[in-house]
């Protein structure tokens, strides 16, 4: 007889599949969303989700030529991590350390610290030596849970450097098995040879568009206060639509900067950070169809007195992902686990809330929702076996990574010592 | 020509002795005091260091039967967590839930849950299981980097269960490869059965001192409101010394009880949360010898507006030591690392000052000051190698497990996959 599937993960005590009712993110998340199958089974073949269901009917469904036990432990799909800034030179723990001592952050910035400094050292960084950094950082991810992670561009800010990262991203592909989703973020901040004529800077970003299409699935736009302004963001914006690319924004930081109405204008898949969103808004984005992306490491990371109203966001039907936003400025962190205890923490998101928020929702916040974000038939085999008896214990044994095997396309690709 | 050594690990980029001048706590901690090797070697004999200097030296020192590269990376001694109650059953992630939904403490206390359902939990728990438990979480210990731990009973609250939390901790010395420094905290809180007289438990608690005498090396009492006031904790502590039991006191977590002065007058090798203490106590604690164990982790869970007066508590020449508090309750954390975030994050102290509050200080919290904490020759060769290039990231770079081997008595116990 031949085999049913390739491989069958058995005994998955709570088999979380997060398959919906219907296509798209969720705008609500409990226990029905999150798909909960009860002592559950999952069956794979040629890399993809072949049947999902209950361990009593799986050996209806024929052998599997090689099986795991997954020991009544917790499985669930592969977090998607949807906002990063992964590849980059340096690190700035120096700054932070200053910060924490109440050194005012200009004046950092005046002594060369700061993003620019980023900027300078990824600039001076060869190819290669940028994408062993950044595969070093994706091995992390990926012990940590991410299968799938959004890798922006933004520490070139000038053609032959923003292509640089742009080919590391893809480098990346062959080296770390993860799907690196490549965002265009020439758009990240003014660099210091144009201090003095953004709108010539902006005009230099629309000029990489054309050399930059292909390399790139989005283009994405700091919109922000000091970054670039409600026209320049609309000016980049109508440019990258023209050449086809699909619109990521930066939004409502630090300020509000009118991003939700562009992303709504420019149909945006998703708007991210949205920490000083005004209520009157949040319908606007509800309807726009763009996923909210919360980053709840910046809040953590910068000691944030203002948090992003993420329980109104829920309540006002905006459908919301979870990021690291890993940078070594405001993120330094790459664990989704981590940022799924800070939601719990700081934001207010149960844990079934988060768990969508970095799963399914995260996979729509990148275009990638049809392919992979939940454990449903067709859909890649990207599974976490979590030495956990609970989901809801995920955020509350914080600091520790708990997983005990990552499976990509249906190979085990981490397994903990 | 015979071998200088089992085992050296050449090649330390930035090695951390937190060799002193002088033996005890660190008051102060700067570079100095991390006693930074740039570009170190150690020599490792029969369990212990026995030769610590610049790689360039190492060659005169003759050949070691074994080598390991550390590859220019980070290397300092093994974390010592001197506050955990880490033997329990059942978690309360659902507790924690209800707490973040704004459920007041009193109402879950009244539906049964609270430290009384862990106790009860404890109680019907078997040896066996429990012993299983605990031995996972200390195997999750290990690969954080801890190498000597201090566990509470406490969950028992009468003799038969205090002695059966004892003797799991006896079981672990045998089962996972860590050092558990055992203390009896039957002075943990009030069981149900005698809520309504308080004064009779005190008197079991004395009662329980000569059974558990040899099975712990420390008395400990929770001095607080709600559990044991100042007379209570004064009774316990002078029958405990007359035991022959070394003291260590939790006070001042939600107010100031005055177990700052009892721990200055029965002599406290350690005095740990200090949430509440004056300012006029700190003279006092600081010439009275005792660590001052920090609990970050429990800060952060709770998410207190009152932090303890940290860089106040340095000031005043206190030495200070950090702890995870290992607890369902109040800190459900088992990672140092985390713990260091926390406290450069929180509590403001520099890299430097939480590496040594997690290494030679905590060492001296537990009474344990001659035999770890550092990396001395004479000493256990309980090392770590952190992957990171300098040792500042480590508190920066949050959310994941940085360890890359660690080493207990000169023997790899932990490998990064
Ligand atoms: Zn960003
Ligand atoms: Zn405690």
């Amino acid at each position: 007889m031949p085999f049913a599937f390739d491989l069958a993960i058995l005994n998955c005590g709570e088999l979380l599949t997060l398959a919906g009712e219907r296509r798209g993110p969720r705008r609500r998340s409990g226990l029905i969303e999150l798909g909960l199958i009860q002592n559950g089974a999952i069956g794979i073949s040629r890399g993809k989700i072949a049947w999902v269901g209950a361990q009593r009917e799986y050996r209806r469904q024929g052998r599997a030529r090689r099986e795991i036990d997954a020991g009544g432990k917790v499985v669930l799909p592969g977090f998607v991590d949807p906002h990063t800034h992964a590849v980059f030179a340096g690190s700035r723990e120096g700054e932070w350390a200053e910060k924490l001592r109440g050194v005012p952050y200009l004046e950092i910035l005046q002594r060369g610290g700061g993003i620019l400094s980023t900027v300078e050292a990824t600039r001076d960084a060869s190819l290669k030596s940028l994408t062993e950094t950044a595969e070093h950082f994706l091995g992390q991810m990926l012990a940590c849970g991410t299968t799938t992670v959004e890798i922006k561009s933004g520490y070139g800010l000038d053609l032959k450097n923003e292509v640089k990262i742009l080919k590391v991203i893809e480098q990346l592909k062959k080296r770390v098995p993860i799907d690196p989703v490549p965002t265009f973020l020439g758009a990240h901040t003014i660099p210091k040879e144009y201090s003095d004529r953004p709108e010539a800077y902006v005009d230099q970003v629309i000029e990489m568009l054309p050399a930059v299409r292909g390399r790139a699935r989005f283009c994405d736009v700091f919109c922000e206060e000091g970054a670039f302004n409600a026209d320049q963001t609309r000016r980049i914006l109508e440019a990258a639509k023209s050449e086809g690319f699909a619109i990521k924004l930066h939004a409502g930081e630090f300020s509000d900067q009118e991003g939700v109405r562009l992303a709504a204008e420019f149909g945006a898949v998703s708007v991210d950070h949205l920490d000083h969103i005004r209520p009157e808004e949040m319908p606007l984005l509800a309807q726009s169809g763009a996923v909210g992306v919360l980053l709840p490491g910046v809040s953590h990371f910068l000691m944030s007195k203002h948090l992003p109203p993420a329980r109104a966001l829920i309540e006002a039907g905006v459908p919301i992902a979870l990021a690291t936003d890993f940078n070594p400025g405001s993120s330094p962190t790459l664990s989704m686990q981590e940022i799924i205890h800070l939601a719990v923490r700081d934001f207010k998101l149960s844990a079934a809330e988060a768990i969508s928020a970095a799963t399914i929702n995260a996979a729509h916040a990148v275009g990638m929702g049809e392919v992979v974000g939940s454990l449903e038939v067709g859909k890649q085999a990207d599974i976490l076996i979590l030495d956990l008896e609970r989901y809801e214990q995920l955020p509350y044994f914080f600091g520790v990574n708990h997983l005990e095997k990552v499976l990509k396309k249906g190979k085990v690709v981490y397994s903990s010592c």
